[in-house]
C-alpha cells in the first residue's frame, strides 16, 4: 500500500475523475428513482385556468349588494366542461371543485354558506365575499415556460406527479451505469450451498446489489472468483472491457493470496490511491476511468468494510455519474460519542428522532451489527463528539 | 359529511381494523424491501470458526519467550482451507485474513509486525502478543439458534446480506396487498393526451404508484372513471371483489357530481369515518374491511391532499398489513413554524441537517410545491411550534 490519504482526499480523487453517463429516454411509468437529464419546462400555466376550489356558486363581487343577496341560478359549471359566461346582474352559476371559473365571475361562495330556494341562491348573512376567494388563479403555481424540474433531479413520487401533470410522459434520464461486481475469497461459497467448518456464505453480492437496486443507481452483474491469479486476471480483463464501473471485494491487503491489487496494477497501472486513513476500509483502492477502462473501486473483503466504503464512496460516485448534484448531508449526534482510533471512523448509525446514534460493530467482520442501521457517519480521528454536534452522513 | 374526528381517532379506526396479509416464499434475490413473515434463526455460530482477522502469523502465547521470539514457519493456513494444527514449541503457521485459526493457536501477529528470514518469522521488539488478538472468536457475533432477524423486519441491503450469510435463500415474507386505485374527475385526462383549456392532466396514478412502488408496499392497478354514477358504481363493485385495498380519489365532498362517497355508502354502508379535522384532506373517508370487502380509503381529489393522506394514513396502513411493527417517527423543527388554522396541519417538509423545514403549499391544488419534499409532518391546530421542538412525521 501507498501512504494513507484522508477520506477527503480520496473523495476528491473520485469526484474529479468521473463523468456523467449518456442519456436515454424512458416512459413516465418506468421513471421512478431515475435522474432527470433535461430541464422540464411548463408547457402552459399551472393552473391552466382560474380553477374553482370549492363546491358552491360563483358571483361577480361588483354586483353584490350587502345584506340582500339573492342570485338566480342559471346553470351549473361542472369540472371538465367548457367555461360558461356569468351574465351581468344578480345571476349565479353553481360551480364544482376543479371546474374553470365562468367568465366574468370573480368569487366563489361555498355550498355550506348558501341556501337554495326556488332556483335562487341565498348566501348566509355575514359571510365573506372577497375578490377571488376560493379561486386557484391561472398561473399562480407557475407560468408557461418556467423550468419546473431541473436536470439532475431524482424522480420520486412527487416529481412523477409533476411530470404527469405537465404531460412529460417520455423523459430524458441518465443511463444507468453498467456495474460489474467481482467478489473474491476461497472461503466463501454461494448462500444456497452447505458450508464446511471453515467456509462462510457469500453476502457481498446481496449487500451491494441491495444498495444499488434500492436507489436505482446502476445495472449490476456479479461473479465470484476463487483466489487463483489467472482466473482473477482473466475475469478483471473481461470486466474492464464492457462496464462503466468495476467493483471488487477482497484481495487488496497484504496476504499471500491477495491477488486483486497486484493484478489491477498490472492491468491498469498504479491506482489513484491505495489506502485511506479510515476504519473500517483502510485498504480501499481506486483507479480513475480512462479512454479504455471503467472506474474501478477495490474494496476490502470484510462485510462491514464493504458497506462502509459503498456508502462513503461508491454510492456518491454513482449518483455523480447519474448527474445528481453533489451535496453534503449532515445530522446531529443523539448522544456523546468517543472515538479513540487515530483514523477517521466510517461508522454505522441509526436515526433516533432525526439524530444519529452511532452503532459501531465490534469488528469489521460482524455485519450482523448493521441490522437496522440507516447509513454511515464520518467521525474525526481520536476525538470526543458531543451530543447535538453535526456529523456528515452517507 | 359526519362530524369531524381527529387524526388520532382516524388512525385508531384504521389500525384497529387491519389484519396482516398472508405469507409467500420469495427468493433472496427478489426480497429487497419485502417484510419478513418469519423469524430468521442462525443455523450455526457466527463466525462459525475462530476467524483470522489480519494477514500474518499465528502462535500460541503459551510458548512465547519475551524478547527472543523466533518461530519456524511450518506452513500456510489459507482462507477456505481445512484447519491446520499448530505444533507445540516455537513453530508458527502463516495465516490469511478469513482463514480458520489453526488448532492450538491463540494469537495472530500481523505481517507488518514481523520479518521473515530463512523460513523463520521474527516478530518485532515491543509488539503486543495478547491472547486472541486479531481473532474473531467463533460465536462472538451470534450463537447457533439465536434469532437474528425478527418477523416484521423490512429487508434492506443490510438484512439481505445477513440472510445470505445465514443461507436463508428462500424466505417467507408477507404477500404484497393487491391495491386498486380508482381516480375520478371529468376534468382530468391521461398525461399523454392534449388538454383543452378547461382540462388538466392526471397525476394521481403517478404519485400513488410512485409511493407504493418506492416502498414495495403493494401491487397496484389503476383505472380512471368519469363522473358518471353508473360507471363509478360498477367499477367500485368490481374493485371490491378482488382486492385487499381500494383507494379512490375525488368525489367525496359536497359537489353535485361527487358520486364516490354516496355510492360507497350504498355499496358498503356507512363509513368508519368521513371527515377528519385536518388540512389538507378534511373530506377523507374510510371503510373498514369486512368478510367480503377490502379496506377502502376515499381520498380528496386535490393533489396535495392525495399526497398528505397517502403519507399520513395509507402508507402506514399498508405497512401494518405487511406486518411491520407500528412506530412513531419524530424529528425536530428546523425553525419556528406558526400554524393559524384551527385544523391539524398535514404539511410537507424537507430535511435540513436532519431537521424538518415545513413547506406548506399555497393551496392544496399546488402540487408543484411538493417538489423535493420528503414527507409530511403533523402540526397541531392554531399554534406556534418552536424551532427544535419535535413533530411527528409520516
Amino acid at each position: 500500500m501507498n501512504p494513507l490519504i484522508s477520506p477527503a482526499e480520496a473523495t476528491k480523487h473520485i469526484t474529479d475523475s468521473l463523468v456523467t453517463t449518456e442519456t436515454e429516454v424512458v416512459n413516465l411509468n418506468d421513471a421512478l428513482n431515475r435522474v432527470l437529464a433535461q430541464d422540464i419546462v411548463a408547457d402552459r400555466d399551472s393552473p391552466p385556468f382560474d380553477r374553482v376550489m370549492m363546491d358552491g356558486i360563483c358571483i361577480n363581487t361588483y354586483n353584490h349588494i350587502l345584506g340582500s343577496w339573492r342570485y338566480k341560478i342559471i346553470g351549473t359549471q361542472a369540472a371538465g366542461e367548457k367555461k360558461m359566461l356569468l351574465p351581468k346582474g344578480e345571476f349565479t352559476i353553481e360551480v364544482m371543485t376543479g371546474a374553470p371559473l365562468p367568465t366574468d365571475a370573480n368569487c366563489v361562495i361555498p355550498v355550506e354558506q348558501i341556501d337554495i330556494v326556488d332556483g335562487y341562491a341565498l348566501p348566509h348573512d355575514g359571510i365573506d365575499a372577497d375578490d377571488y376567494q376560493f379561486i386557484h388563479r391561472q398561473g399562480s403555481d407557475c407560468k408557461q415556460g418556467e423550468i419546473i424540474l431541473e436536470k439532475g433531479t431524482v424522480l420520486t413520487a412527487n416529481e412523477l406527479a409533476i411530470l404527469a401533470s405537465l404531460g412529460a410522459t417520455e423523459i430524458k434520464v441518465s443511463r444507468l451505469p453498467k456495474i460489474q461486481l467481482l467478489t473474491t475469497g476461497d472461503e466463501v461459497i454461494a448462500p444456497e450451498e452447505t458450508p464446511t467448518d471453515y467456509q462462510i456464505r457469500r453476502s457481498h453480492p446481496s449487500a451491494i446489489r441491495g444498495l444499488i437496486d434500492a436507489n436505482k443507481l446502476g445495472e449490476i452483474s456479479d461473479q465470484h472468483l476463487t483466489d487463483d491469479p489467472e482466473a482473477i486476471e482473466s475475469a478483471i480483463a473481461t470486466a474492464l472491457e464492457s462496464n462503466d464501473v468495476l467493483i471488487l471485494t477482497g484481495g487488496i491487503s497484504m496476504g499471500k493470496f491477495d491477488w486483486v491489487a497486484p493484478l489491477l496494477k498490472k492491468l491498469l497501472g498504479e491506482p489513484a490511491f491505495h489506502g485511506v486513513s479510515q476504519r473500517p476500509g483502510k485498504p480501499f483502492a481506486f483507479w480513475k476511468p480512462t479512454e479504455t477502462s471503467p472506474v474501478v473501486f477495490a474494496l476490502p473483503g470484510n462485510p462491514v468494510s464493504v458497506m462502509a466504503t459503498m456508502h462513503r464512496y461508491v454510492l456518491p460516485a454513482l449518483k455523480q455519474m447519474l448527474g445528481q448534484p453533489l451535496k453534503t448531508q449532515k445530522v446531529s449526534l443523539a448522544e456523546d460519542f468517543q472515538w479513540n482510533t487515530p483514523l477517521t471512523g466510517i461508522l454505522a448509525y441509526r436515526l433516533q428522532d432525526g439524530k444519529a446514534l452511532i452503532c459501531p460493530p465490534s469488528n469489521s467482520g460482524n455485519h450482523l451489527a448493521l441490522k437496522g442501521s440507516q447509513g454511515f457517519a464520518q467521525i474525526s480521528p481520536s476525538s470526543l463528539h458531543k451530543a447535538d454536534s453535526l456529523v456528515e452522513i452517507f
